[in-house]
């Protein structure tokens, strides 16, 4: 208490302005968490730049130097807590790294991303401009993870660098997405494995048996 | 102009109740229409019966007992403009049926009915109880085509019936969807053929190169 009242008026708790200045990774995953929860209690149609920088106790002219606009910040805010594509998992099978691609997904989608990304689908989809947004931001990322796996697995022999194709790619995780979407969360362990041996694996013309064994 | 002065004033064109009844297809045509129409001006979320049962020109309690809620209605008239799932293509050939199954699909989307559904899921993306209602209406009928067309197959000996299960089933229909929410229509042709012969086709071990000479 006798603390307290040495210190400056302007480093009250309650004045953000006066704390300790976050910088790069802390700052950023505290705004990322603070548009998680705008958009999983009210949703993308009232999300503002405001109540972000109000909740993550940052100031909204650091918010707009990374993010001009608020569907910018909303996608960031949501791809980062999916899985990162820049590092898919690498158990040394095909089998084994689409199962624990998709499970890392599914697990993500469970949580509140998940619940922030069927606000943000829900208000895009009414708006022709933002959808090709998202679409741009998120269609990159499921075919990097895919692709990767895929080279690695051509890499060890155990597919023909032939069959993959973007289409063959995306595939695991539109039906995926697709499920996730029409379905209650947490999505069923069986329909991943359904979604990875009769679908993914045939497409790469790999044997679901062979690397299960 | 004569004849018109000696009809009873009951017979006035501008009010419904007195033209002669519609009954059967007429009607529910005329309900399907002015629901697509309410959906693509206005959306889901300002959908009434109200509304429809007045551009229809058609009585409130002939809607409500057809259809107790309006996302009923809204799921009917939507998926009645989409392909008829009981008929589908039938053109010798596997690969022929499938293309001429998701392109009959494709051009639905690309219409009122894809607008229609747009603004549907857009608002049924928030309540989960809509959600599961309108997973319940549309899974089924994906996969009523695809079984109807591989079953075909399956009999002109193009495929092995084994190779059949309902996660492949709905593959095709996943693809088309997840492109057409992220993307504008019309869906380019070269998609759909991408699907098909990358895809689908493969999955179910029939040889695209096959069936298209």
């Amino acid at each position: 208490m006798a603390r307290e009242a040495h210190d400056p008026p302007a480093r009250a708790a309650t004045d953000h302005r006066s704390q300790p200045r976050r910088r790069g990774d802390a700052l950023t995953a505290a705004i990322f968490q603070a548009t998680l929860d705008e958009l999983a209690e009210h949703g993308y149609a009232k999300l503002t730049m405001e109540r972000v920088a109000e909740r993550a106790r940052a100031s909204k002219a650091s918010l707009y130097r990374r993010w001009p606009t608020r569907i910018e910040l909303a996608m960031d805010a949501v791809y980062h807590a999916l899985p990162d594509p820049t590092a898919p998992p690498d158990t040394g099978t095909l089998r084994g790294d689409v199962l624990a691609s998709l499970r890392a997904s599914a697990d993500a989608l469970a949580g509140p991303a998940g619940e922030a990304m069927r606000g943000l689908l829900s208000d895009v989809l009414r708006d022709q401009a933002t959808t090709t947004q998202v679409r741009q931001h998120s269609q990159g990322t499921g075919r990097m993870v895919m692709g990767e796996i895929a080279r690695r697995a051509a890499e060890r022999g155990e597919i023909d660098p032939g069959v993959v194709t973007p289409r063959r790619l995306e595939t695991g995780q539109a039906l995926l997405r697709t499920y996730f979407l029409f379905n209650d969360v947490p999505i069923p362990d069986e329909i991943i494995v359904e979604i990875v041996d009769e679908v993914v694996l045939p497409l790469f013309g790999a044997d679901p048996a062979a690397s299960s064994a």
